[in-house]
């Protein structure tokens, strides 16, 4: 009946027993006389918090669990918070491994973090997600992740390094940190997947129906959707879901109508949540589905910024009440995900805790993991060493270099309309345009005074050599290109560009670096970075390494080619996701997203 | 991967899809522009509810799913709300079977009954608890039971019919209708069971972290409890866990505060809601966590006043928003137990719809279970048939009759001082009196003039033969005696008399008919009632039928024997159980609670 876990957690349970019940055992920490953020009352009062071992056990009057080796630290005046959660992320986003996710996000008070390792799913598959497992179950902070439900996202439209089926979905899914299926989107284009490939519902629905099955969640994903399509979706997840593509305060009502856990997003590039809470500052629904995630986050912002802390301080901002703010990183997605181990500072919760000085801030002074003190004004006070993949992760660009001739766009005559992706800032959905360019030898040309430059992705695994084109503005860019191996979801290389050689330059050096960024200019390498883990992370580089990395890398686009958007290779890389409307690019083509089709580049 | 229930809910789902999304298929029925009580976000608001097959289509504008087969009702001006949950109730209450139970509490929009077991526990152990889940896998709504945590409650201070091992219940834990233990009260006394029994501690923990380990709750039950004794209770319980012990303002805060789900009672006799109540309408906390519970109703109540609907009316009455007030006994109890398929008015759950057309005075007019019309205007449209229980749960009543010598309480001298029980109406809780008592031949007396009454416990499955004696104050009996083998939590036989003749008269009369009750008066039995099933349940009469015999025996108490208490059978009951201070008895004597001890009946 009971393992040696289970038997674990009881010894555990009688000691915390033994030390509140007799007058001989004691508590290893006490925080004094602090004030106590209650998420689950909404209440903020002055407490004492008394934790032995990994637990807390208790939250009041505390002395007389105060022994002879006790250590009672003095919190008058700071604010004890649960430690906080991110519920969605994905880490391949920062470029780093989890360990250095974790020596940037710990100090900010994050100790839960749930991520979808899509990316390197797309690009690894069951090997990818293995080795991401692998590195979450031996960092000190709590790593759960979800299984990406579809891999590739459009099948038929775009080529991802492996295509996971459902029977490895059933394994991963039994995989002890894997806490159910990850952002289903099969339904974001819901009348499209309906119409086209039935058949994906059905197999989804044995995916979330089994994930159920073994008490699992099944995360949602519904960009625009409404009424009857809203319902399909909700009903394809088989259960409880949730949405953190909610982009609009009426799509946030309507989610939370339906039962939906939106994950107002706030993240380096896609900022909602200050739309979306509407939803509670002016029309004052109940606020216990709202939750926090960032999905993608930057090194640069986790080192400067802050982690969830800095999303609940610009919740804070919105107008809403800052233990209600908390509830949305702490009770709120540990309801979501029945993590009842935490979220709450109550008895038996993991002592997972942040000592917060500035409320309004929410400047985190202190925190606390699994009752060891972990992180101090701001530095982690634990050893966490550098972890390194193995070489099977590594070595997944897999083509070959290219030439100009692949990149060419033909056009009859002088001048075509051609069509171009319109890129907006902070936001993964794109505009629809058409532009007119002019040509040279048959060939389309970018147009920098119109802005109007070429994109292309360029399937990067050997599978079939693939090469979408289009062209795209927004970026404004003067001179050069731009190329990486980052490009939601499936990961091809991704290039951008005022000129055909700049670009090839720039794609033939990710593919001669094993997977990276590159900069090009006047056909040389200016700058780059080398992500061998899946041509998406860095095992090789620090968190303050990469985020420095990144901002020259960011300085050279902006001031040697003239780029005019920040984080210029994240939204690139948000211009390949086939799933958020209008138009995107990947190995197969440019998408029309709304329409589920293949659009040539040039309109006839 | 997927065995045929998962097919089944596969193929369900995927024929709500195709309703959703395409032009050809349609609602079966579609409640037309109701008010909609959203209890996700706390709005009412005017939409349609579609229904097909046993789910939820969508809630909005339903106009596209209204097919030329579509049954449309014009709910306009009502008010649409989940079917109500009672989280935490004794069928053995009423006396009446489930399916009795249920055929009055569906009409009044009860649609999802947790029910412990408990009673039939302590009388016949498993056998008795299977042939519940048996029962309950037949009845129309929805019944899940959760296993008794102690039986007995208080080893070696009470007897009861079979001694529950922790591995009987790892057996019933995995019946596919048992979703949890039952209310825990090892630590209601927690200082003394830890002093007195603390190898408990150990075996509750082994069932806690098991019935954890597969998902299954674990309800406790912390009558009194604060600080340290509270959170070594709720550390017992291995998790999120709830109260419906909670009497007051203070510990309801108190509970709120460290995350028990507190079940706000409010049953035929135990009334705690208001006082409860007020930790949110006087302290504003967060009312996630707050359920309402009725532990024990008996059949003239759900009969004249209903069932959770008459609770959720007072709930407002106290000033409750009545959406917070429908939380109560909707999402908040579906969160807690983790039915993830009711609680909700949303896509996907199991249409399961009260349907209100006055929402202050809570008047239920119609219900749907699963889809289907059930109760219109109060009653029940469906066939129900009447359940009879099988043989191994009769007969369980094996003591032998007893004579008056058996009831003396032998003191020195003319006169004594006893130890008298003080009921206190409406409460579990009693008082501890001292009363001067005369003698006759060394036989301490009743003495109605001072109302103190004797009253005994008589162990009645033939395991020891033990009869516990003390005095009681509170009935008021001027003549006569009753007696019964209701007797929380083990159910011997109890009786309560003005003299040992009559005592006897009825405790022999209710051993004749093998459990159920019986009023004497003059030596002769004026009134009685056969409870068969476990000597608690009747399954020879309905739920009106019951109903009115109650009413009979309550009133032959009241105007032939002088009872000035009201429900005098339950409160009866009520004064075994040896788990709520102050005083209590069992087979084993007069139980000083508080203290873990057996007290005799006379002061020496």
């Amino acid at each position: 009946m009971l393992d040696a876990m289970k038997v674990k957690r009881a010894m555990e349970y009688r000691e915390l027993i033994d030390v509140l019940m007799s007058d001989k055992h004691f508590a290893d920490v006490v925080l004094y006389q602090g004030n106590v953020i209650n998420v689950l009352t909404r209440e903020i009062y002055q407490a004492d918090l008394a934790i032995k071992g990994n637990y807390i056990l208790m939250v009041g009057d505390a002395e007389k669990l105060i022994g002879p080796d006790t250590i009672v630290v003095d919190v008058k005046g700071k604010y004890l918070s649960p430690g906080f959660i991110d519920s969605h992320m994905h880490f391949e986003s920062s470029m780093l491994t989890i360990t250095e996710f974790s020596r940037l996000s710990i100090p900010s008070g994050t100790t839960t973090l749930v991520a979808d390792p899509h990316e390197i799913g797309n690009a690894l598959g069951p090997i990818g997600m293995k080795a991401m497992a692998e590195e979450a179950s031996v960092v000190p902070n709590h790593v759960h992740l979800v299984v990406p439900a579809l891999t590739p996202d459009c099948p038929g439209l775009e080529t991802a390094g492996y295509d996971v089926t459902s029977k490895d979905m059933a394994e991963i899914l039994n995989y002890p940190n894997v806490i159910g299926i990850g952002e289903l989107q099969g339904f974001s284009n819901a009348k499209h997947v309906y119409r086209n490939t039935p058949e994906v519902i059905t197999d989804l629905l044995a995916s979330t129906i089994y994930a159920r099955s073994i008490g699992k969640i099944v995360d949602g994903n519904a960009p625009e959707l409404f009424g009857n399509e809203l319902a399909a979706h909700i009903i394809s997840t088989a259960g409880e879901c949730s949405c953190h593509e909610t982009t609009t305060k009426e799509e946030c009502v309507e989610k939370l109508r339906q039962g939906v856990y939106v994950f107002m997003r706030e993240g380096s590039t896609q900022r909602n949540m200050a739309e979306c809470i509407r939803a509670v500052t002016e029309e004052g629904l109940d606020s216990r589905r709202c939750i926090l995630a960032t999905d993608d986050m930057v090194a640069e912002d986790l080192e400067k910024l802050g982690h969830m802390n800095e999303i609940v301080k610009r919740t804070i901002d919105e107008g809403v009440n800052p233990v209600e703010a908390i509830q949305m990183v702490t009770i709120n997605p540990a309801t979501y995900f029945g993590l009842k181990d935490r979220g709450i500072l109550a008895p038996g919760n993991l002592a997972d805790i942040a000592v917060i000085s500035d409320l309004n801030e929410m400047k985190v002074e202190a925190v606390f993991l699994e009752g060891k003190l972990v992180a101090s004004q701001g530095q982690l006070l634990i050893d966490l060493p550098k972890y390194t993949y193995p070489d099977n992760v590594k070595n997944s660009v897999k083509c070959k270099p290219i030439t100009e001739e692949d990149l060419k766009i033909s056009v009859n005559g002088s001048e075509a309309t051609v069509r171009c992706i319109g890129l907006i800032p902070d936001q993964n959905l794109s505009e629809s345009l058409e532009l007119r360019v002019k040509a040279q030898q048959g060939v389309a040309q970018p147009d920098v005074k119109q802005d109007a430059l070429q994109i292309v992705c360029v399937e990067r695994y050997g599978r079939n050599g693939s090469i979408g084109k289009a062209f795209v503005q927004g970026f404004g860019l003067q001179q050069g290109a731009f190329a990486e191996s980052v490009a939601h979801d499936t990961h091809n290389i991704m290039a951008v560009g005022t000129n055909l050689k700049d670009m090839v330059a720039a794609i033939n050096h990710v593919i001669e670096i094993g997977g990276g960024i590159a900069v090009a200019k006047s056909g040389r390498i200016i700058e780059d970075l080398r992500l061998p883990v899946g041509g998406l992370i860095t095992d090789e580089l620090t968190g303050p390494e990469v985020s420095r990395k990144i901002v020259a890398l960011e300085n050279t686009v902006k001031d040697q080619l003239g780029c005019k958007v920040h984080a210029p290779f994240m939204h690139l890389s948000f211009l390949a996701l086939s799933t958020s409307p209008k138009w995107k690019i990947t190995d197969q083509g440019l998408i029309d997203v709304n329409n589920f089709e293949i659009l040539p580049p040039v309109v006839e």
